[in-house]
Protein backbone atom coordinates (compact mmCIF):
# COMPACT_ATOMS: atom_id res chain seq x y z
CA UNK A 1 0.00 0.00 0.00
CA UNK A 2 2.83 2.24 -0.31
CA UNK A 3 3.05 2.87 -4.04
CA UNK A 4 6.57 3.95 -4.94
CA UNK A 5 7.51 5.59 -8.21
CA UNK A 6 11.18 5.61 -9.07
CA UNK A 7 12.08 8.11 -11.80
CA UNK A 8 15.61 7.65 -13.10
CA UNK A 9 17.68 8.60 -16.14
CA UNK A 10 17.60 5.85 -18.75
CA UNK A 11 21.37 5.44 -18.86
CA UNK A 12 21.28 3.79 -15.42
CA UNK A 13 21.26 -0.01 -15.69
CA UNK A 14 18.04 -1.71 -14.67
CA UNK A 15 19.95 -3.83 -12.15
CA UNK A 16 20.90 -0.66 -10.30
CA UNK A 17 17.30 0.49 -10.26
CA UNK A 18 16.19 -2.88 -8.98
CA UNK A 19 18.70 -2.58 -6.17
CA UNK A 20 17.33 0.87 -5.37
CA UNK A 21 13.78 -0.50 -5.39
CA UNK A 22 14.85 -3.19 -2.94
CA UNK A 23 16.42 -0.52 -0.75
CA UNK A 24 13.27 1.61 -0.81
CA UNK A 25 11.12 -1.33 0.27
CA UNK A 26 13.59 -2.39 2.96
CA UNK A 27 13.60 1.18 4.28
CA UNK A 28 9.80 1.29 4.44
CA UNK A 29 9.76 -2.01 6.31
CA UNK A 30 12.51 -0.98 8.72
CA UNK A 31 11.28 2.50 9.57
CA UNK A 32 7.56 2.81 8.76
CA UNK A 33 5.99 -0.52 9.80
CA UNK A 34 5.24 -1.57 6.23
CA UNK A 35 4.82 -5.35 5.83
CA UNK A 36 7.61 -6.83 3.71
CA UNK A 37 5.17 -8.21 1.15
CA UNK A 38 3.29 -4.91 0.88
CA UNK A 39 5.38 -3.89 -2.10
CA UNK A 40 4.17 -1.94 -5.13
CA UNK A 41 6.77 -0.12 -7.20
CA UNK A 42 6.91 1.45 -10.62
CA UNK A 43 10.20 2.28 -12.32
CA UNK A 44 10.26 4.86 -15.11
CA UNK A 45 13.42 5.53 -17.09
CA UNK A 46 13.67 9.00 -18.56
CA UNK A 47 15.48 9.74 -21.83
CA UNK A 48 18.09 12.49 -21.92
CA UNK A 49 16.58 15.93 -21.61
CA UNK A 50 13.39 14.84 -19.85
CA UNK A 51 14.54 15.07 -16.22
CA UNK A 52 15.24 18.69 -15.36
CA UNK A 53 16.74 18.73 -11.87
CA UNK A 54 18.62 21.65 -10.44
CA UNK A 55 22.22 20.54 -9.97
CA UNK A 56 22.65 21.90 -6.45
CA UNK A 57 19.46 23.06 -4.70
CA UNK A 58 19.50 23.49 -1.75
CA UNK A 59 23.13 22.58 -0.96
CA UNK A 60 23.90 19.28 -2.68
CA UNK A 61 25.83 18.32 -5.81
CA UNK A 62 23.69 16.24 -8.15
CA UNK A 63 25.21 14.17 -10.93
CA UNK A 64 23.52 12.96 -14.13
CA UNK A 65 22.48 9.90 -12.09
CA UNK A 66 20.12 11.86 -9.83
CA UNK A 67 16.97 9.88 -9.19
CA UNK A 68 13.60 10.69 -7.61
CA UNK A 69 11.64 8.35 -5.35
CA UNK A 70 8.00 9.32 -4.85
CA UNK A 71 6.04 7.36 -2.26
CA UNK A 72 2.28 7.44 -1.83
CA UNK A 73 1.40 5.92 1.51
CA UNK A 74 -0.90 6.17 4.48
CA UNK A 75 -0.94 9.32 6.57
CA UNK A 76 0.17 8.86 10.15
CA UNK A 77 3.93 8.56 10.12
CA UNK A 78 5.45 11.26 12.31
CA UNK A 79 8.49 13.37 11.51
CA UNK A 80 10.81 10.94 13.28
CA UNK A 81 9.72 8.04 11.11
CA UNK A 82 10.01 10.10 7.96
CA UNK A 83 13.52 11.22 8.89
CA UNK A 84 14.47 7.60 9.55
CA UNK A 85 12.95 6.62 6.21
CA UNK A 86 15.03 9.18 4.30
CA UNK A 87 18.19 8.04 6.06
CA UNK A 88 17.44 4.37 5.35
CA UNK A 89 16.58 4.97 1.69
CA UNK A 90 19.76 6.96 1.20
CA UNK A 91 21.93 4.37 2.94
CA UNK A 92 20.39 1.61 0.84
CA UNK A 93 20.78 3.63 -2.33
CA UNK A 94 24.43 4.19 -1.58
CA UNK A 95 24.87 0.45 -1.11
CA UNK A 96 23.21 0.07 -4.52
CA UNK A 97 25.77 2.37 -6.12
CA UNK A 98 24.16 5.80 -5.90
CA UNK A 99 25.82 8.94 -4.62
CA UNK A 100 23.97 10.28 -1.53
CA UNK A 101 23.38 13.64 -3.20
CA UNK A 102 21.58 11.91 -6.08
CA UNK A 103 18.72 10.50 -4.01
CA UNK A 104 15.62 12.68 -3.69
CA UNK A 105 12.42 11.54 -1.96
CA UNK A 106 8.92 13.04 -1.96
CA UNK A 107 6.00 11.71 0.09
CA UNK A 108 2.27 12.00 -0.56
CA UNK A 109 -0.28 10.68 1.89
CA UNK A 110 -3.77 9.27 1.73
CA UNK A 111 -6.08 7.15 3.92
CA UNK A 112 -6.84 3.41 4.17
CA UNK A 113 -10.17 3.88 2.37
CA UNK A 114 -8.20 5.27 -0.59
CA UNK A 115 -6.79 1.86 -1.55
CA UNK A 116 -8.19 -1.15 -3.29
CA UNK A 117 -5.59 -3.89 -3.62
CA UNK A 118 -7.71 -6.11 -5.84
CA UNK A 119 -11.03 -7.83 -6.35
CA UNK A 120 -12.96 -4.58 -6.15
CA UNK A 121 -12.59 -4.45 -2.38
CA UNK A 122 -11.54 -1.55 -0.26
CA UNK A 123 -8.44 -2.38 1.73
CA UNK A 124 -10.39 -3.22 4.88
CA UNK A 125 -12.44 -5.76 2.94
CA UNK A 126 -9.57 -8.20 2.65
CA UNK A 127 -9.50 -11.07 5.10
CA UNK A 128 -5.83 -10.67 5.80
CA UNK A 129 -5.64 -6.92 6.32
CA UNK A 130 -4.06 -5.82 9.53
CA UNK A 131 -5.64 -2.98 11.54
CA UNK A 132 -2.51 -0.84 11.20
CA UNK A 133 0.22 -1.29 8.60
CA UNK A 134 1.06 -0.14 5.10
CA UNK B 1 -11.16 16.77 -13.13
CA UNK B 2 -10.44 13.38 -12.04
CA UNK B 3 -7.04 12.67 -13.53
CA UNK B 4 -6.55 8.93 -13.87
CA UNK B 5 -3.20 7.26 -14.45
CA UNK B 6 -3.30 3.69 -15.67
CA UNK B 7 0.01 1.86 -15.24
CA UNK B 8 0.08 -1.46 -17.06
CA UNK B 9 2.62 -3.98 -18.34
CA UNK B 10 3.52 -3.30 -21.95
CA UNK B 11 2.54 -6.76 -23.15
CA UNK B 12 -1.13 -5.89 -22.68
CA UNK B 13 -2.73 -4.75 -25.94
CA UNK B 14 -3.68 -1.09 -26.11
CA UNK B 15 -7.27 -2.07 -26.91
CA UNK B 16 -7.53 -3.78 -23.55
CA UNK B 17 -6.17 -0.69 -21.81
CA UNK B 18 -8.64 1.49 -23.67
CA UNK B 19 -11.44 -0.76 -22.46
CA UNK B 20 -10.12 -0.40 -18.92
CA UNK B 21 -9.96 3.36 -19.30
CA UNK B 22 -13.60 3.36 -20.44
CA UNK B 23 -14.49 1.26 -17.42
CA UNK B 24 -12.70 3.61 -15.03
CA UNK B 25 -14.53 6.61 -16.41
CA UNK B 26 -17.89 4.81 -16.38
CA UNK B 27 -17.28 3.84 -12.77
CA UNK B 28 -16.49 7.44 -11.78
CA UNK B 29 -19.66 8.62 -13.50
CA UNK B 30 -21.83 5.91 -11.95
CA UNK B 31 -20.57 6.11 -8.39
CA UNK B 32 -18.90 9.47 -7.78
CA UNK B 33 -21.02 12.05 -9.63
CA UNK B 34 -18.35 12.78 -12.21
CA UNK B 35 -19.75 14.28 -15.44
CA UNK B 36 -19.31 11.91 -18.38
CA UNK B 37 -17.26 14.41 -20.34
CA UNK B 38 -15.01 15.19 -17.38
CA UNK B 39 -12.47 12.65 -18.56
CA UNK B 40 -8.70 12.96 -18.31
CA UNK B 41 -6.66 9.77 -18.45
CA UNK B 42 -3.04 8.87 -19.01
CA UNK B 43 -1.95 5.35 -19.92
CA UNK B 44 1.64 4.28 -19.28
CA UNK B 45 2.92 0.92 -20.45
CA UNK B 46 5.78 -0.49 -18.43
CA UNK B 47 8.50 -2.70 -19.94
CA UNK B 48 9.30 -6.02 -18.29
CA UNK B 49 11.04 -5.59 -14.97
CA UNK B 50 9.78 -2.08 -14.26
CA UNK B 51 6.56 -2.94 -12.39
CA UNK B 52 7.42 -4.62 -9.12
CA UNK B 53 4.16 -5.76 -7.56
CA UNK B 54 3.92 -8.29 -4.80
CA UNK B 55 2.16 -11.36 -6.23
CA UNK B 56 -0.24 -11.88 -3.34
CA UNK B 57 -0.44 -9.05 -0.79
CA UNK B 58 -2.73 -8.96 1.12
CA UNK B 59 -4.68 -12.06 0.01
CA UNK B 60 -4.99 -11.96 -3.77
CA UNK B 61 -3.26 -13.78 -6.63
CA UNK B 62 -1.79 -11.32 -9.12
CA UNK B 63 -0.80 -12.36 -12.62
CA UNK B 64 1.71 -10.66 -14.93
CA UNK B 65 -1.25 -8.59 -16.15
CA UNK B 66 -1.69 -6.75 -12.84
CA UNK B 67 -2.45 -3.09 -13.44
CA UNK B 68 -2.63 -0.01 -11.24
CA UNK B 69 -5.22 2.74 -11.54
CA UNK B 70 -4.34 5.95 -9.70
CA UNK B 71 -7.03 8.61 -9.53
CA UNK B 72 -6.48 12.20 -8.44
CA UNK B 73 -9.86 13.78 -7.72
CA UNK B 74 -11.72 16.15 -5.47
CA UNK B 75 -11.94 15.41 -1.76
CA UNK B 76 -15.43 14.79 -0.47
CA UNK B 77 -16.42 11.30 -1.52
CA UNK B 78 -17.31 9.24 1.51
CA UNK B 79 -16.31 5.64 2.15
CA UNK B 80 -19.51 4.32 0.60
CA UNK B 81 -18.83 6.05 -2.69
CA UNK B 82 -15.24 4.89 -2.72
CA UNK B 83 -16.29 1.30 -2.07
CA UNK B 84 -18.81 1.54 -4.90
CA UNK B 85 -16.11 3.00 -7.13
CA UNK B 86 -13.75 0.10 -6.48
CA UNK B 87 -16.51 -2.41 -7.16
CA UNK B 88 -17.51 -0.67 -10.39
CA UNK B 89 -13.93 -0.33 -11.66
CA UNK B 90 -13.28 -4.00 -10.96
CA UNK B 91 -16.50 -5.14 -12.63
CA UNK B 92 -15.72 -3.02 -15.68
CA UNK B 93 -12.15 -4.26 -15.78
CA UNK B 94 -13.34 -7.85 -15.70
CA UNK B 95 -15.65 -7.10 -18.61
CA UNK B 96 -12.57 -5.69 -20.38
CA UNK B 97 -10.70 -8.94 -19.89
CA UNK B 98 -8.84 -8.43 -16.61
CA UNK B 99 -8.79 -10.85 -13.69
CA UNK B 100 -10.32 -9.23 -10.58
CA UNK B 101 -7.15 -9.81 -8.57
CA UNK B 102 -5.16 -7.84 -11.13
CA UNK B 103 -6.92 -4.51 -10.58
CA UNK B 104 -5.44 -2.20 -7.96
CA UNK B 105 -6.72 1.32 -7.30
CA UNK B 106 -5.19 4.20 -5.32
CA UNK B 107 -6.90 7.55 -4.71
CA UNK B 108 -5.35 10.95 -4.02
CA UNK B 109 -7.49 13.98 -3.26
CA UNK B 110 -7.24 17.70 -3.76
CA UNK B 111 -9.60 20.72 -3.86
CA UNK B 112 -11.44 22.59 -6.62
CA UNK B 113 -8.93 25.45 -6.48
CA UNK B 114 -6.21 22.93 -7.33
CA UNK B 115 -7.37 22.53 -10.93
CA UNK B 116 -7.04 24.61 -14.04
CA UNK B 117 -8.67 22.95 -17.02
CA UNK B 118 -7.41 25.44 -19.56
CA UNK B 119 -7.04 29.06 -20.53
CA UNK B 120 -5.21 29.92 -17.33
CA UNK B 121 -8.42 29.86 -15.33
CA UNK B 122 -9.04 28.16 -12.05
CA UNK B 123 -11.83 25.62 -12.34
CA UNK B 124 -14.46 28.01 -10.95
CA UNK B 125 -13.58 30.56 -13.60
CA UNK B 126 -15.16 28.53 -16.38
CA UNK B 127 -18.64 29.54 -17.44
CA UNK B 128 -19.87 25.98 -17.56
CA UNK B 129 -18.55 24.71 -14.24
CA UNK B 130 -21.11 23.13 -11.98
CA UNK B 131 -21.10 23.95 -8.24
CA UNK B 132 -20.52 20.30 -7.32
CA UNK B 133 -19.10 17.66 -9.64
CA UNK B 134 -15.76 16.22 -10.73
CA UNK C 1 10.60 21.16 -3.88
CA UNK C 2 7.90 21.63 -6.22
CA UNK C 3 8.03 18.49 -8.34
CA UNK C 4 6.40 19.13 -11.70
CA UNK C 5 5.31 16.40 -14.08
CA UNK C 6 4.65 17.47 -17.65
CA UNK C 7 2.64 14.91 -19.64
CA UNK C 8 2.56 15.70 -23.35
CA UNK C 9 1.83 13.92 -26.62
CA UNK C 10 5.01 12.56 -28.17
CA UNK C 11 4.56 14.42 -31.44
CA UNK C 12 5.43 17.70 -29.69
CA UNK C 13 9.09 18.61 -30.13
CA UNK C 14 11.24 18.39 -27.02
CA UNK C 15 12.26 22.03 -27.47
CA UNK C 16 8.64 23.07 -27.02
CA UNK C 17 8.36 21.00 -23.88
CA UNK C 18 11.55 22.53 -22.54
CA UNK C 19 10.08 25.96 -23.14
CA UNK C 20 6.95 24.91 -21.27
CA UNK C 21 9.06 23.59 -18.41
CA UNK C 22 10.85 26.94 -18.25
CA UNK C 23 7.49 28.68 -18.18
CA UNK C 24 6.20 26.48 -15.37
CA UNK C 25 9.25 27.20 -13.23
CA UNK C 26 9.12 30.93 -13.98
CA UNK C 27 5.45 30.94 -12.99
CA UNK C 28 6.18 29.19 -9.69
CA UNK C 29 8.93 31.70 -8.95
CA UNK C 30 6.81 34.71 -9.89
CA UNK C 31 3.59 33.75 -8.11
CA UNK C 32 4.34 31.19 -5.39
CA UNK C 33 7.63 32.28 -3.80
CA UNK C 34 9.57 29.31 -5.13
CA UNK C 35 13.33 29.92 -5.32
CA UNK C 36 14.56 29.98 -8.92
CA UNK C 37 16.97 27.11 -8.34
CA UNK C 38 14.32 24.98 -6.60
CA UNK C 39 13.51 23.23 -9.86
CA UNK C 40 12.58 19.58 -10.27
CA UNK C 41 10.71 18.60 -13.41
CA UNK C 42 9.91 15.38 -15.22
CA UNK C 43 8.73 15.33 -18.82
CA UNK C 44 6.85 12.30 -20.13
CA UNK C 45 5.91 11.99 -23.78
CA UNK C 46 2.87 9.86 -24.47
CA UNK C 47 2.46 7.84 -27.68
CA UNK C 48 -0.72 8.20 -29.70
CA UNK C 49 -3.71 6.69 -27.96
CA UNK C 50 -2.33 6.90 -24.44
CA UNK C 51 -3.59 10.38 -23.48
CA UNK C 52 -7.37 10.34 -23.30
CA UNK C 53 -8.49 13.91 -22.73
CA UNK C 54 -11.99 15.13 -23.30
CA UNK C 55 -11.85 17.60 -26.19
CA UNK C 56 -14.00 20.30 -24.57
CA UNK C 57 -14.74 19.83 -20.84
CA UNK C 58 -15.79 22.14 -19.29
CA UNK C 59 -15.91 24.83 -22.00
CA UNK C 60 -12.60 24.78 -23.85
CA UNK C 61 -11.46 23.45 -27.22
CA UNK C 62 -8.50 21.10 -26.83
CA UNK C 63 -6.28 20.18 -29.76
CA UNK C 64 -4.08 17.08 -30.12
CA UNK C 65 -1.38 19.18 -28.43
CA UNK C 66 -3.17 19.31 -25.07
CA UNK C 67 -0.71 18.89 -22.23
CA UNK C 68 -1.05 18.31 -18.50
CA UNK C 69 1.13 19.92 -15.83
CA UNK C 70 0.94 18.28 -12.41
CA UNK C 71 2.70 20.03 -9.56
CA UNK C 72 3.39 18.54 -6.16
CA UNK C 73 4.32 21.32 -3.77
CA UNK C 74 3.99 22.57 -0.23
CA UNK C 75 0.55 23.31 1.18
CA UNK C 76 -0.05 26.92 2.10
CA UNK C 77 -0.61 28.83 -1.11
CA UNK C 78 -3.98 30.54 -1.02
CA UNK C 79 -6.49 30.72 -3.84
CA UNK C 80 -5.09 34.03 -5.06
CA UNK C 81 -1.62 32.60 -5.53
CA UNK C 82 -2.98 29.53 -7.27
CA UNK C 83 -5.04 31.67 -9.64
CA UNK C 84 -1.96 33.75 -10.40
CA UNK C 85 0.02 30.57 -10.96
CA UNK C 86 -2.48 29.26 -13.51
CA UNK C 87 -2.48 32.57 -15.33
CA UNK C 88 1.31 32.72 -15.40
CA UNK C 89 1.73 29.11 -16.56
CA UNK C 90 -0.77 29.65 -19.34
CA UNK C 91 0.81 32.91 -20.47
CA UNK C 92 4.23 31.29 -20.51
CA UNK C 93 2.90 28.26 -22.35
CA UNK C 94 1.38 30.48 -24.99
CA UNK C 95 4.73 32.20 -25.41
CA UNK C 96 6.20 28.71 -25.87
CA UNK C 97 3.78 27.95 -28.66
CA UNK C 98 0.83 26.30 -26.91
CA UNK C 99 -2.80 27.21 -27.36
CA UNK C 100 -4.31 28.46 -24.07
CA UNK C 101 -7.01 25.78 -24.16
CA UNK C 102 -4.34 23.07 -24.31
CA UNK C 103 -2.80 23.81 -20.92
CA UNK C 104 -4.23 21.92 -17.95
CA UNK C 105 -2.80 22.13 -14.44
CA UNK C 106 -3.42 19.98 -11.36
CA UNK C 107 -1.92 20.64 -7.92
CA UNK C 108 -1.22 18.21 -5.09
CA UNK C 109 0.10 19.39 -1.74
CA UNK C 110 2.28 18.00 1.01
CA UNK C 111 4.36 19.32 3.93
CA UNK C 112 8.03 20.27 4.40
CA UNK C 113 8.71 17.04 6.29
CA UNK C 114 7.59 15.14 3.18
CA UNK C 115 10.70 16.07 1.20
CA UNK C 116 14.27 14.86 1.20
CA UNK C 117 16.34 16.66 -1.39
CA UNK C 118 19.40 14.50 -0.97
CA UNK C 119 21.91 12.98 1.40
CA UNK C 120 19.20 11.24 3.43
CA UNK C 121 18.22 14.48 5.11
CA UNK C 122 14.75 15.86 5.58
CA UNK C 123 14.42 19.26 3.96
CA UNK C 124 15.00 21.17 7.20
CA UNK C 125 18.28 19.34 7.70
CA UNK C 126 19.99 21.22 4.90
CA UNK C 127 22.18 24.13 5.91
CA UNK C 128 20.82 26.36 3.19
CA UNK C 129 17.10 25.76 3.61
CA UNK C 130 15.00 28.83 4.06
CA UNK C 131 12.23 28.87 6.70
CA UNK C 132 9.55 29.52 4.08
CA UNK C 133 9.87 28.81 0.36
CA UNK C 134 9.34 25.97 -2.10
Amino acid sequence: MPLARISAPDHLPLARLHALAEAVQAALVATCDVPAKDRFQLITRFPAGTMILDPSFPDVARSPEATIVEILFLAGRDAGKKRALYRAICDGAVAAGFRPDDVMVALVENRPIDWSLGRGLAFDGHAATAPAGA
